[in-house]
């Protein structure tokens, strides 16, 4: 299928991961008045994130590989899963897709009476004094680089054509809501640059000055695990040439 | 099979749709008294909801290819996934099945002492004063159709021959519950105007003045993924043919 | 396989549902002290019942079926997926598995200082002031029976050998947790007599004079489905013999 | 594959376990301050540790099986699936991958300014005094060989060559998870030596004085389901001769 398709399914599923993921922690975690006890919490958030990929993975995973990320695009293309000169149009596409997302959602927001953008996090991504726990920049840097690294090993693995067949949608859209469960009071959650971006975008002030780290971390973890997954498992050709892994077409 | 049958397996997948999300929501969400912190939220709403179609998707995608939504089945047609002929029989169908499960969950809830339909939103689907959030109309409309051309794409995408077979009841069931997590503080989350219409005919009053947006803004997004997806991805033959998909018979 | 075989496997499961769905219920769902806020609730109690479905369906379902419910096993021989011969037995056998379970059930219950048998509902299913929410015998009765009569149509469904290959144990547990993210503050959910017999047997009481509500609405239910689903689809073989549908071997 | 590189995916494998499971219940369990109500609780947690299988499962079954845990690979080779030669390579590999995560883990817990590791249980498993609900001795231990052997019982299920094929690594995931939704407040949940091991070696003091149990108990568990399984289901070959079930080669 052409670039220009792969990137256009690219712009969809990351606009789908920013529009759903990010839209679920602005509208729905919290909770009060009317709806007080009722909201969905990091649980909810982080399942919103990993039905995002799970969805996205079955629906475009046959024509893009669904990377959605560019973290994962580089590390795929590390482990030699993907080819080098698609690597600026899958970026590109993705941070369209999800600058997008965030304008969107900001339209939707302003459609809420009691939203603030001005006090608003706008469910960006932070460390220290920008990170709900307070968690320091190394933690959150250790737990962004090892997080993607996983993430990236869990894709190249299900993805193996000795996996199970058919479940690699689940299982990497279920690894993201594991993350997701184990690293929102740290940072909100990155390991996807393109996710940082949207809404940093929007918001503009700390989460711009802290983006460096949510571009920096995820892709050194993506690219170690690019190497490492092959040196454990050997070079194989992936089980779904599309999902995943568009090999060069 | 014939399309008394397949209407009929519409039936009763649209009650089972509605009985158990709307169900869930009036019986379930909230928490008080001797179930204090125990109700399930919006969490366990949004999940109701996704598996009703997950579980029906798999019992009678077979026989009808399991709508249980008009916008959905107006978005295949469109798709030219599903025989225009069909459209209205299942449209009476689906709504036929969300009326009668409005019905006996009424019978239900009349049994709960505490229960007064005068004072109930019977899940019933609103904006403005009767959002759960005070959403206005722009940001209900944006919602539900940015939500439900998501879900159609997605329906399209899961049935394509060349997704993994077999997970399209999951990818569809879940990508409801998906759209749950993020909508119900906008809207309640229709996405499906049959779902919107049941609760309303029980509940009267605003719900049954704000029925329009809930049929209009959902077909809109139906239409655009239906002649979006194909022209992204190219007409395909369907993997399942009777799963979200059921051809002329 | 032998009957022996087969009705050992029940009690095996039985116990499984019984020991995880109600002991989730009595340990995990409440949080009180230390736990403030951290207990499972009713959406961690519904997961509870139905994972325990899910995995014994794909652990013993090439053994037994996995019935794990007489009112399964009489709607499955309705529907003439079951032998006459065997049904018998295992109800028998699901019946004691249950029973087993409630007994090691109270003998951990035991090593809580806070538990207290005399005050405790022990998980059992009751109606009116037995309900959570004081639901009437009439909604109890509507509840059980609706929701047992899709349960089994489910089933039936997702064993057709024209449903998805592969999916039906997964459909039939989260089919078990949407039951039960409807009907907790109704009955407790039952939809299956084992179920409600072991604890009651436990507890005495009340539960004891409210078990005929959970073996009769229930299998009302099952029967009726039972008769609808082969009219709707057709007489067909099952997709797996075994899981779900040991036909006579 | 040498055992060698199948240690090295075990490693990894149970580090992501420890990093995960533990780190969400440390992380990301309770909440406070900004982010009250929105904490992930017991739910959250057992839906980490669940995932951290079904994950690794799908990512490394087909180089180490999978085992991730010293009783597993203990009840495997009861029951004639694991070679005895592999036995000790696996605990160590185990043992050690459990040991890193936890070290990893209190990195990132010293960068939140309210963390002290004096006063936190860093997510070891204990009883008695050091059980969150004070479940005694007695109970932890049946809780523990109880939910243990059932384990170990749905993966000799869930990989025999009969059950459904692709399944496997879903169900043997969320076994983990249901096991988590009912033991928390017992224990903390271990059913595994080398989870209760990574943490107790970092917070010391009781939970090594409590390690014990959490050896004997899971593995006489394991053991029980080791000779139960083939004695009800005959002996079987794998249906995949790499998940969870490596074959000596």
């Amino acid at each position: 299928m052409s670039i220009w398709k792969r990137s256009l399914a690219e712009i969809f599923g990351t606009f789908w991961l920013v529009f759903c993921g990010c839209g679920s922690a602005l509208i729905a975690a919290g909770s009060s008045g009317a709806t007080h006890g009722m909201g969905i919490g990091f649980v909810g958030v982080s399942f919103a994130f990993g039905l995002t990929v799970l969805t996205m993975a079955v629906a475009v995973g046959h024509i893009s590989g669904c990377h959605l990320n560019p973290a994962v695009t580089i590390g795929l293309t590390v482990g030699r899963r993907f080819p080098v000169r698609d690597v600026v149009p899958y970026i590109v596409a993705q941070s369209i897709g999800a600058t997008l997302a965030a304008f969107v959602l900001l339209q939707i927001m302003q459609g809420n009476p009691e939203f603030n953008l001005a006090t608003s996090s706008f469910a960006t991504n932070g460390y220290a004094e920008h990170s709900l726990g307070h968690y320091t920049l190394q933690a959150a840097f250790i737990g962004e680089a090892v997080m993607t690294g996983f993430f990236v090993f869990v894709i190249l693995g299900a993805t193996d054509k000795r996996a199970p067949a058919g479940l690699a949608p689940v299982a990497i859209g279920l690894c993201l809501t594991l993350i997701h469960l184990v690293l929102i009071p740290v940072t909100g959650t990155s390991v996807n640059p393109a996710r940082s971006l949207g809404p940093a975008l929007v918001a503009g002030g700390a989460a711009l000055d802290q983006l460096w780290l949510f571009c920096v971390a995820p892709t050194l973890g993506a690219i170690v695990a690019g190497l490492l997954y092959p040196a454990l498992a050997g070079h194989t050709e992936a089980i779904y040439d599309a999902c995943a892994v568009p090999s060069a077409r």
